[in-house]
């Protein structure tokens, strides 16, 4: 795969198989379907990745991406400002914001401890997280982070460093999901869902699937 | 997926997601991951993409990509410049070079005749390769095109407008795959492996697997 015919196409190529999940092949087919297209198209490719890079914003309460110096959720009047879920990244806010469920606001830590990759503490937005807690009127925190060592770790240090603040510590919960059948979940779920069993409750509207 | 809380954001996952097989996730992934670049790194990438869709060069003679007027293997001393192997694109060069089997030159069609897709014969360097025939010293085509409807069109095309040239034209073999079982293998390809069954040969090199 290395015997191009051509530098250019070789360095487009590298570029973009140093990307995550993308092999030389697949870099190779992307690159020749840029190819195909009008310059401008290009152009407009090529600029919307440097333009976010360059000109991108994080909100300056919970870190999120954002065009604005406080990002839209955070400055919505409608949120419930005194919750705050705690989550790794972006995607986690998008999935969340999905569900429609959530009208609190968020904490974007930018990862989890991780001492196997070289990062600690101080490479997350976990002082500002404490910071928000001292100063603003935070009443809970919701933990969000993934189900790891990983993010147990990250869950443990959050919760040391805000044992002596009168926050509510809470995680969202785990369990078997709608729908899934217990026979095939895995133990360690299955166990946790029963530990963490909930009361009965009639339902009132709709059932979801 | 579209409640980004940017538009900066948006517009680079949307440029990501015209690419072919990147859905909306995957885009989003691949952006998060330039956002943690430097940002010089974030120019290298997009100005990889700009530099070779302005500059790109595609050889006079066969119409690979080239960073030249005539690209390597058509200026190369040691290439057969009697036998022209045809192909759609620069990926089936690749594949044919990685086998060190060919020394003869190629011609690339930019694709097959495909009236669904609205590509006719116009579209692709047809006339390009069959100027070649009539002002080149060229002795052999070897078709090596997709046997699709679209490809054997397309090898008919080229049969038809050669057929009063002295030009021998012949196909790559199609078979069973080296190592493969017959039992795996398709009955059309089985079926033609046998009516084109080549004579046995001592093998004198290695085998391959």
């Amino acid at each position: 795969m290395e015997n191009f015919s051509s530098k250019l196409l070789q360095s487009a190529v590298d570029e973009f198989s140093k990307l995550p999940g993308i092999g030389k092949k697949t870099a190779l087919r992307l690159v020749l379907h840029l190819l195909k297209q009008q310059e401008q198209d290009v152009e407009t490719f090529a600029g919307a990745m440097t333009d976010l890079r360059n000109n991108i914003l994080y909100c300056s309460k919970c870190h999120n991406i954002s065009d604005s110096e406080v990002c839209h959720i955070c400055s919505s009047a409608n949120r419930d400002k005194t919750t705050v879920c705690v989550v790794e990244d972006l995607r986690d806010i998008i999935a969340i914001e999905n569900t429609g469920q959530y009208r609190g606001v968020y904490h974007v830590l930018g990862g989890v401890i991780s001492p196997m990759n070289g990062i600690g503490p101080d490479d997350l937005h976990l002082d500002a997280l404490i910071q928000r807690v001292t100063t603003d009127n935070i009443e809970e925190i919701i933990l969000a982070l993934s189900t790891t060592m990983e993010g147990d770790t990250t869950n443990f240090y959050i919760y040391r460093k805000l044992q002596d603040h009168k926050v509510k510590l809470s995680t969202i919960a785990r369990g078997i999901a709608i729908g899934d059948e217990l026979e095939y979940a895995d133990e360690i779920t299955l166990g946790r869902s029963i530990i963490n069993r909930t009361p009965y409750q009639v339902s009132t509207s709709s059932t979801k699937k």
